[in-house]
C-alpha cells in the first residue's frame, strides 16, 4: 500500500466502534462500495459486518495499517483517547498523511489535544460528530459537523456522504465538537422550556395538548415543541436519544464552557436536572422524559 | 339598543387601549366594516381613529354603554382591573349578556378573578391575548388565544377575524392567558438557550454563524434560533418585542407558576436575567438583546 493515495476510485475504510450508531454507519460505508476493515471489542457486530463483506482485525493499530482512511465512532472522550493513543492504538499503526475521522461526540478540548498529537506524527485528525440519531444512521441521512483541515475533509467527503446527507465544515480542529456541544445544549434547554410550559398549563387547568398546538403556530415553535412535546403527551419515552447520552453531552458542553470561559447558566441548570434523571435511574429513557422530573416536582402529570 | 342581539350583520365594537398593538388592531376592526367606539387616555391615537371613522367617548363605562361588544388592549393586569372595575369602568356601563374581550396579556389569575366579577353582573369576559407583534397587529395576522365561554367566542369570532388569522379556543376562563404565559416562557428560555450556545461557540473560537446554520438543520431548530439568532449576528436589537414586555410577561408566567403550584426553574433563571437587562436600562431593546448580557458575562461579543 502506498504512503498516500490521492482520490482513488474507492479507498479502503477502517471503522472502529460498531455500536448503536457505528454499526449502521459502517454498513452504509460498505453498501456504498468501499472496502471495509472493522474493529470492535464486541464480537457480535464485528461478525455482522464480516458477513456483510467487511474484514476484521484485532486492534486499532491494525485498522490503521490496513485502511486508507479510518473512522471512529465511540461513546466518549476516554474511549477515543484509548483508541488513538493506547499501546495498540491507531497512532501505533498510522502513516504520514493518513486521515482519521472521529465521528464520536467528545469534548472539543480532547478533540483538539488529540488532533495535535496526531499532527505530530503527520496524521490528520478530523472531528466529525453527527446528529440525526439511530434513524439517521440507518438511513444514511445524518448531519455531520466537521472540524479540521478543509482539504482533508474534501478527500474523505465521498466516504462521509455514504453516512450523511449534510456535511458541514465548521472550522479548524474541534469546531465540529463545539457545534455538536452547542446543538445538545440548545436541545436540552429547549426540552426543559417546553416541559415547564406544559406542566404550567396542566397545573393551571388548561389542556397541555391545546397549549402545544397554539404555541406551534408562533415564535415558540421548535422541533422540540413538535417532536418532544408530542412524546410528553403520548408518554412515549422509548429512545430515541437516551437520557444518559444527553447527560453525557451536557457534561461535554459544561466542560467546554469551563475550558473556554463561557458561562452557561441555563445549561448548568438543565445539566443538574439531567443529573437528577440519572440519579433516579432513568438514564435509558428518551431524553424527553425530563418532563417526568418536572411533573414529580409539580405533583401532577400533564397527561 | 336591545338587551341582546344574536349575530347581527355588523355589531358596534368598543375598543379600549389604542397603544402600539391596540391602535392597528382597532383600525382593522374599523376596516372590516364594524362601527367603532374608542377610548384611550392619550388624545393622539383617539384622534387618528376618529379621523378614520370611529367615534370617541370619555370613559370605559361609556364604551360599554355605546357598544355591543367591547375589546380591551392594555399594558398589564392593573390597567385591565382599572378599566373593568374603576368608578367609570366598563362594569359601570355593561348590560346583561354583553361580551367583553380582553386582548391584553395579563395574569391568568387576574383574568379569572375579573371573569367571575363580570359574570356576577351577567357580563361574559373572554381572555384573548395575542401573539404576532406589531407586524401581526398591522396586517391582521395575529394569533389569538382565547379562554372562556365557547358560545360567546363564536359570537365575537367575526370581530376577532378582523385582527387575527388564527383564533384558538384554549379552554375556560383564563386559558388564553395561561397559553400566552406558556408561549412567552418558552420563547424567553429558548432565546437564552440559543444565546448560550452562540456565546460558547464564539469563546471556543468557532464562528457562531456557522454553528447557527448547522443547528438549523436538526433538532435544535426553532423560530428563535432562526429569527433571534440572526438578530444576534446582525446586532439588530431594534424592537420587535421589547425587553420590558418580555420581562413583564415573565413576571406573569412566574406569578402563574406560584399561584398554580408549578415550579419553573429555567423560567425563574431567565426571569432573573431579564431583570438584569432591566437593571442595565435595556428595557427598550428587542428581547433578543439578552445575548448582550451573556456576552458581558463571557467578556466577548459573538459578532
Amino acid at each position: 500500500m502506498s504512503e498516500r493515495r490521492d482520490l482513488p476510485e474507492k479507498e479502503t475504510v477502517g471503522f472502529i466502534g460498531l455500536g448503536i450508531m457505528g454499526r449502521p454507519m459502517a454498513r452504509n460505508v460498505l453498501a456504498a462500495g468501499f472496502a471495509l476493515v472493522v474493529y470492535d471489542l464486541m464480537p457480535e457486530p464485528v461478525n455482522e459486518l464480516v458477513n456483510a463483506g467487511a474484514s476484521a482485525v484485532t486492534s486499532p493499530a491494525e485498522v490503521a495499517a490496513s485502511a486508507d482512511v479510518v473512522l471512529l465512532c465511540l461513546p466518549d472522550s476516554p474511549d477515543v483517547e484509548a483508541a488513538m493513543s493506547g499501546p495498540q492504538g491507531l497512532l501505533a499503526g498510522t502513516r504520514q498523511g493518513q486521515i482519521v475521522v472521529d465521528m464520536s461526540t467528545i469534548s472539543p478540548v480532547t478533540a483538539r489535544a488529540l488532533s495535535e498529537k496526531a499532527a505530530a506524527q503527520g496524521v490528520i485528525l478530523l472531528d466529525a460528530p453527527v446528529s440525526g440519531g439511530q434513524v439517521g444512521a440507518a438511513n444514511g441521512t445524518l448531519s455531520i459537523m466537521v472540524g479540521g483541515d478543509a482539504a482533508a475533509l474534501d478527500r474523505v467527503r465521498p466516504i462521509l456522504a455514504a453516512m450523511g446527507k449534510t456535511i458541514l465544515h465548521l472550522g479548524d480542529s474541534g469546531a465540529g465538537q463545539v457545534a455538536k456541544a452547542c446543538n445538545q445544549l440548545v436541545i436540552a434547554v429547549t426540552i426543559e422550556a417546553v416541559a415547564e410550559a406544559m406542566v404550567l398549563a396542566a397545573k393551571a387547568g388548561v389542556d397541555p395538548a391545546k397549549v402545544r398546538a397554539a404555541l406551534l403556530g408562533g415564535y415558540a415553535n421548535s422541533r422540540v415543541l413538535d417532536g418532544h412535546g408530542e412524546r410528553f403527551l403520548e408518554r412515549n419515552f422509548t429512545p430515541g436519544f437516551r437520557t444518559r447520552l444527553q447527560y453525557k453531552d451536557l457534561n461535554i458542553a459544561m466542560d467546554a464552557g469551563r475550558a473556554y470561559g463561557a458561562p452557561l447558566p441555563a445549561g448548568a441548570l438543565v445539566h443538574q436536572l439531567y443529573a437528577a434523571m440519572m440519579a433516579r435511574g432513568d438514564g435509558d429513557l428518551d431524553h424527553s422524559a425530563l418532563v417526568t422530573l418536572l411533573e414529580e416536582l409539580a405533583g401532577q402529570s400533564i397527561a
